[in-house]
């Protein structure tokens, strides 16, 4: 199954406490399309300007990205810049995510046809109310998703089923040299694992799904940009995995 | 084998957004000595004041703990407070740790005679003026420690050992009342487990270990004080740590 990926495709400025760099391909379905594209074949829609780099079609060619829904209109593309404190965790947004209150009567009518959400902890908390995330994840499910994801950033993420529950902890770095767009990659890859491998849905899959989504967002983080995402390998994706996997585990026997 | 616990007895101040108790029964010691009862005899080593309740000397008795190290001495016994933000993870301390800064030399000499040395995430830090919790877990092992835990309150736990590594979520809650003496308990309930299972210890006893410290920490949090530790039974910790698993397993087998 193919997955149909629409959201912002842009150019992106982003400074950390070590580095800053400009005009960088960013945006929410770039990151999430390419992601995605490591499992399963996506169509990418969305909107760019006419200072968009004709290199970037090239690259989502030679991801199997089908760009024939990216529109190029005359104009600036969307320019966005962020700025993470020393943590790399706490980041100053320049533009602002005001979906939650600004149109909550449409969100609250598509909820119930959806089979799995994924959003980050403070939009949980911003929903529901709610700062325990566990009762968070749950209130949200009971607004009609089959499932919800809880991203955590470096804390990894939860999912919540009817009578299921996971946690599942970040794949540990010692480096992380910008986070833009891991939660993205996260969704894009948890998207992109279902589409290309599952037929009809279980929790194991969605387990497995919301564990290669983080693999991809530790690979996405080991750069600036989505370059980390750009010539990765199914055999380096496949072997952080399994390590992940090891590094989870309660019970291992002794080698 | 025992388990020897050195430290603070107090009578506590709790304040969280919802609730405030005092002259409860506290103290590093208090809690992690409670929590290793459930594994291993303990013998506990403090001090406590002429006001400190004949009680609790009672409680210590009931749960096998032996307090002939328990000094009584003229005056108060040693009082704490602290006071829990909304989120009940970021801790106004109304007294300080300062044993990191003030006694680093004595610190430093020690550490290479530590086997498993238990510290949480800002203490890491500020040991190896690290931001990256997986740079100073391995750091502090490089300073001597055989193994290093990071408690990470209630984002769970990481384990460092020379080539090996594990990561444990904290058990899900919904609702937290008093966050104190979670992180000692964690330790009481590692340490216990050891002491009490593991004749030569490997890094899967010590995976097991942590997983009943998170199990022991997460019923301390279910009440106020250590109230929730002084009756739990070994078939409420057994079946919480299954749950724990089934919740943490990256792969499992549709059922």
């Amino acid at each position: 199954m193919s997955l149909l990926v629409v959201g912002s495709i842009a150019l992106d400025t982003v400074k950390t406490p070590v580095e800053e760099h400009g005009d960088l391909l960013g945006g929410s379905a770039s990151y999430a399309a390419s992601a995605a594209s490591y499992f399963s074949p996506v169509q990418l829609v969305g909107v760019v300007g006419s200072d968009f780099p004709q290199a970037e079609f090239d690259f989502w060619r030679s991801r199997k990205i089908d760009s024939a829904g990216v529109q190029r209109v005359e104009g600036k593309t969307f320019r966005w810049s962020g700025e993470y404190a020393w943590d790399l965790n706490t980041r100053e947004t320049h533009t602002m995510d005001l979906w939650i209150e600004t149109t909550r009567a449409d969100l609250d009518a598509l909820l119930p046809h959806v089979d799995l959400l994924i959003l980050n902890d403070s939009e949980a908390r911003e929903m529901t109310k709610e700062t325990s995330l566990i009762k968070a994840g749950r209130g949200i499910r009971k607004m009609g998703p089959r499932y919800v994801a809880i991203k955590k950033g470096e804390h990894g993420a939860l999912l919540f089923g009817e009578n299921e529950f996971f946690s599942c902890g970040a794949y540990p770095l010692e480096d992380i040299h910008d986070p833009t767009g891991a939660g993205d990659t996260f969704a894009g890859g948890m998207a992109g694992y279902l589409a290309g491998n599952v037929k009809k849905v279980t929790f194991t899959d969605l387990r497995k799904a919301m564990i290669y989504g983080s693999v991809l967002a530790s690979f996405c983080v080991e750069a600036f940009s989505l370059e980390r995402l750009r010539n990765l390998t199914m055999d380096e994706i496949n072997e952080r995995y399994e390590t992940f996997k090891l590094m989870s585990q309660f019970e291992v026997p002794e080698t």
